[in-house]
């Protein structure tokens, strides 16, 4: 909010007058906001007041073509949302009102009508109301949730799915270049029968991969907003034809994928769009959690785990410990992640709290989900950057480990049966010796069930992570 | 589990002997494992066992042509599969282990083995074995998290589409029968511009259907199944063409539209797609949420609440206030919402829970994604059947409050701007008058600022309901 | 509900006729209840049924006593409820009404009131009223929550103590054997200094014993209880005198501290009580996992893995791979964790509810907390028994590995620094040397920074494992 | 971060050297860690910067004591970190590291030990250093968890339950306010017997007082703090004595009830005394939840809802609708309860992801549970303040609506029982005719069944809020 307040002019609203810092591009709405909720001392997400400023633009402009605002009135509301877009005026300062506000986001819809009123009457030279004018054709029900879903369709379209794709391409790389390196698999946590760490990397760049399929099977219903809808869903105070052309202009200054609602009724009253959206992510944080905890446990080490990765060394691991490297890029995203997962916990329980024409818990699932997408994607690029990209495999230890697991008698089921073989491996494990030499020592070759070279045959380790071949 | 256990039989396996009750279909391992998990006394769901019969049906005739089993071997066990499927042999009786066991769901799947082997042998008159044969070409690790898979496509097509469309069309005729039946809206709680309560309930169908469009955007990822990377997705063990025929075949056995995984190593060591799958029934469960309340809050009374649905008298409400209908159905469908709340999260903490090749909390992942589709279709129909369906409105209630609400000055707004018409809904609240009362006890008419034609037309309740005609 | 139902009585209530099986115990309003709610086709767990039974015993005991029952009526109900207490008449035939009905519990209140009747009135020979006697100075909403809040309590003391305890001692009796079994510490899962495994099982037991003080906080706060209120907190319809009697009735009945609620209507409106109780079991669920977790890690392997411990082989592991020995006991508990994650949420969620005089979420939350009480009772005893009891140390590799940490360099910090430490910590992973090794090859002894004989003080594994001693 | 970086220094680490801001108090390792994590662009709370401050302070001033400092040295520690604590080098300039970090803190508790080199060099004019200074007898793995647990449990004591007890008195205030204001009960939402307003309002007191209890029972365990394990627990390098004496300093420095962990390896690898307490703060949010939908729902309306509570009114409603008057404090508080749900579900979820001998999501769980603290405290003092205090009850309305709830027949089942007085009930919501007529209407009175006296005596409303008096 703006600081030096030691300066003061007196501004109206429908409840009276109130004293706003002389400096202050808004008036009394948002002061008493501002006196209201002294809460988080946090405002709206800026992707999410640009959002705002580009609906009051578009606003503006169809209520001009359909006779509501003077051209040129609509013409300096517009200029100044440029001017709010482009950041010319500071989100912090002109924006002050704390995310948590009345439900439906109606404080920070008059804060930009005020700031917008103020910049358009300069411009013009005449006064612009915020309601009648700013707000023509409009209701905060039907604006506030709409710039929501406008910055969440973008901060996933521009944001999270290239970062996405930014570390599926980084794992792909991986997967490429360890196709050939073997290693052992385990499953339970426990020795399997082999697979190359390529495959397991190629496992991990489709589950990103995924992880955008599941953002995009979610965005139409982001994209559907409730604008037009104005009070309740009616449309009431809105020109025949304002929504179609308010969104056909929102679509053109967004650039993005915006549809008008199907139903007004739903799409006001609830945000399930968000939830569904916010499921999506969860998702992904799901994903990314198996993975990097599979990266931490491959390079864990270096000499007391299993080390079969090695991790860049990015800082000093530890202040008592020297010489200590530690997962850290890893451990950030997980962090991340679980709180992904508190986030989508508040959007679910925010979203089951609308009653009729009215969810009112917008402003807290706005910025949930914001900060949601704005930490997966900037923790997924440095999980690519500093992790991935520098991941080294340790040859000789991935090597040793797959021939080693006791699992690798399961060729020999096709055989000798899997009663049998469990024998083999069991007294592999017992006597501490190699499945080949378990076979050998058991009297298999000797009593010519297996000849050396099926066994050999059996036994080739790269040969066990694909299915046999004719 | 089989109860009159007093007489045993010997099993064994490759750990040694078990005894085991002498009628049990089951053999050595699954006795084991009903020794080792006494934890919830509850199985696995008949959905997912008969699921489970199926992938060993198609598996046995898939192994059949490729060559890796004698075929009538094969079809002894794909007969046995169809007795289970059919439930000849019982579920709880034969397939006793329960939910909370190993976490690849192994003791389940050796469970289906043995208790096929057993049938199978019986009417091919030589051994089947468990492992070579019913498993040949499987894993649990591919064939369990299939069956999940399988089950859980099934009931959301199944069950669940048609039981969210059986409430969407309940909610569509309510929707049509009210279109013209004004109520006061409601924001924030407080009194609002009206609508009908027609549109109320065509929002309520929209989301409904939108649930619909949930399930169908998150199937494609749960229908992508691991079946034939068996041990640790390589397809180990499996004759080359193995997977596709299989799902094929199970394909046709289901019904359903079953794809393979297109990366085996994703799909085995992950389960995703349940957990995305889950985010689908959590937003639907808000939904429902929304819409049970709606009708609660609507249906309050008889005489100190809203009044404005008379909600289907059911069974007596209170078993100390004679006479008092509650509205049960809606409850229960809310305590059904909370359940599947609960079961999401569940879910996720289980899906994120794998590492390396398997994920190994399956049993309860399918366990409460089952659970949670069967309680919504079940709760869903018992919605529309006793509740919707039986809904009347109070029309002489939702008459009298749509004109009551202040708030139907808002189309004064565009006649003598939003300043003004405050002041006239403030002074009909504090005097409690009509708004039209109070625009003419202010002098609007008289001073010339409004005629009695415009001020009619303006106020005209059900005009609000829509957005302004040319 | 009973099943053979071929022959049907008629019974009435205040909404008219039903036709109940003829063998039923119980009447009209069950009867109604079961049509209304075919949903999970679950009713409530038998501990709440006989809390329920308890309840009715203790009321028309005080309801004599206070002169509103007759002496005789009152006792042909307390025996009645002894009865049903004792499982004379089966819980699932007898109280059929499905977990999810309406929100307060008045069709199982109903039910419970309906079968005593039916049998009070056999043994009287004169008629027992569900309502006028059996129910009466009672509402649903004071003794159905209250049935919660005693079945919960008595689990909690009764079950879930014991079995923490149970494996408490398991762990302590391993910490006791191996306080002397030195191995590395892992921080960031990365190598650190040396713990002993004894240290190790310590902390499990004390996380394990938080766990009891975690369910002893909660329990004043769940022992708190509504009776007395009944309808909407006021206790109307109750003699004075009444909570008192019946709750000091019900505590000698129960032999569980319950208490008397400070406020009725705090009591009766909310089950926030629950909602913490459910916290504690989540928190235990949370201890459990990170128990489990370090459990599988220490014994995974055998070859490829840490192999410090060895988890007894309860059953085959897998189904293809021959002679696999999985962790399944604590992946079991695992599960069960994510289940009582989910239940944690269910509870919360439904707990969040309430309006006014009453949560409506009731049946829900009382079955989701036993469920949770239960499985978490039962699976930590099996955790104990079936494996904790078992475990055997790889003294040969905890040994190994712990000297194989560089970080123990770390007490050269004090003699040289933490900046030389580290280069001697690097110096020798980047060899392959050992720590010691590498202090002497950078020439620390050499150049007479360090002596050989505080090195190895120094560098004395056991001794890293206390703090200095003087 | 230090912003006018155009010029910088080179300073150096174990890993080499690091281009640092000139005007930087951080030095190497906090820049490193500036670069590795620019994810979210939020640092630690202040609150928990302090706290690890005053640990430092206090360690310095104990290693003196113990032999391991130069006096002169500590002395300049403390002094340098009175000085972060007295806030005079600005949180947010000097210790820039991302919440988003290395999972055990250690790249802030490195800045902290930087910055305090720093200053403490400039004021001894000699080298202090980070690590064998500033960090003597520490690790990061106890005195970073320490940080939080000591900043959590002074936001607990000195923050949240002032708070809520600041609520409570207000609460408490209109309780006794309201003692005689008789007003229709609501259970199921439907009409029921009459309370209070104060009885309400006394629920609602004991639910946030019984607020208070919770933290209470939880503080315990969240002030046991790892502070004296260092590395691993086993408190490798701290001399004898140290845990005792530290933390009787830190006792003394922050007035709070810190206490040494009972066992270091449960406490420093574990951080479930969050988990607790977080669930503490959950079932807060869970009980303000229930009371700020009531408040809002007596205060619907003005005319088409409930009416019977004026709320105060704050600001403008709506920016469409003039003259709305919105329950906007309520809905904030609805929306921290939301956020906080979220926040306790990252902390859980965090809290599962320990293994061995740390915890490595300890920043988040940090930072979420100080949010969830500072969210509730300052929300509840706003809800007292703003909305509490201001409430007015509408007399005409909620006596008038008392009166008219058809559950007014209750106490007449003591006279003519359940059944009769069923009927009553719904032949006066049939004729819509009062209870008392519905009786006389019937022939109760005629017949004799009811003196005129009976039933004016048992009709009367506020009787019917207490039990019969003998």
């Amino acid at each position: 909010m703006v600081d030096n307040a030691a300066e003061y002019r007196i501004e109206h609203d429908t409840m009276g007058e109130v004293r706003v810092p002389a400096a202050a591009l808004y008036r009394a709405q948002t002061q008493r906001a501002v006196e209201n909720f002294p809460i988080s001392g946090t405002g709206l997400e800026p992707a999410q007041i640009s959002a705002l400023a580009r609906i009051k633009k578009s606003a503006a402009l169809a209520n001009a073509r359909l006779g509501v605002l003077d051209a040129q009135l609509a013409q300096a509301i517009a200029d100044a949302a440029d001017e709010v877009i482009a950041g010319t005026h500071g989100f912090a300062e002109h924006f002050p009102v704390d995310v948590f506000q009345t439900g439906s986001g109606t404080s920070s819809n008059m804060n930009m009508n005020e700031v917008l009123a103020t910049i358009a009457t300069q411009k013009l030279g005449s006064a612009v109301h915020p309601n009648d004018h700013v707000n023509a054709s409009q209701s905060s029900n039907d604006v506030f949730p709409t710039s929501v879903h406008i910055a969440v369709t973008a901060a996933l379209i521009d944001d999270l799915v290239p970062a996405l794709d930014h570390l599926a391409v980084a794992l792909e790389a991986k997967a490429e270049a360890w196709a050939g390196v073997v290693k052992a698999g385990r499953t339970h946590l426990m020795d399997a029968t082999p697979v190359t760490l390529g495959q397991e990397f190629g496992g991990y760049a489709r589950q990103v991969r995924l992880g955008i399929e599941r953002v995009r099977s979610a965005l139409p219903r982001v994209a559907e907003v409730p604008l037009g809808g104005t009070a309740v869903g009616t449309g009431i105070n809105t020109p025949a034809g304002f929504p179609q052309l308010v969104i056909e202009l929102l679509q053109q200054e967004t650039e993005l994928p915006i549809t008008e609602a199907a139903d007004h009724f739903e799409a006001q009253a609830n945000r399930d769009g968000l939830v569904d959206a916010s499921g999506a992510l969860r998702t992904i944080a799901v994903s990314i959690t198996k993975i990097c905890n599979d990266l931490r446990w491959m390079g864990s080490g270096p000499n007391t785990g299993l080390g079969e990765l090695l991790i860049p060394d990015l800082q000093p691991g530890s202040s008592i410990m020297p010489g200590k490297v530690n997962p850290v890029v890893p451990e950030a995203v997980l962090m991340v992640a679980s709180r992904v997962i508190g986030n989508d916990a508040t959007v679910a329980w925010a979203g089951a709290s609308g009653s009729f024409e009215l969810n009112v818990q917008i402003p807290v699932m706005g910025t949930a989900l914001l900060e949601s997408i704005r930490l997966l994607s900037n923790s997924v690029r440095v999980l690519a950057d500093k992790t991935v990209d520098g991941l080294e495999a340790n040859l000789e230890r991935t090597t040793a480990l797959a021939g080693m697991s006791p699992s690798i008698v399961t060729p020999l089921n096709k055989l000798i049966g899997y009663e049998a073989a469990a024998k083999i491996a069991k007294h592999s494990v017992a006597k501490g010796i190699t499945v080949r030499e378990a076979v050998i020592d058991l009297g298999y070759v000797e009593r010519g069930e297996l000849t050396e070279a099926q066994l050999d045959a059996a036994l080739d380790l790269l040969s066990m992570t694909r299915p046999t071949q004719a």
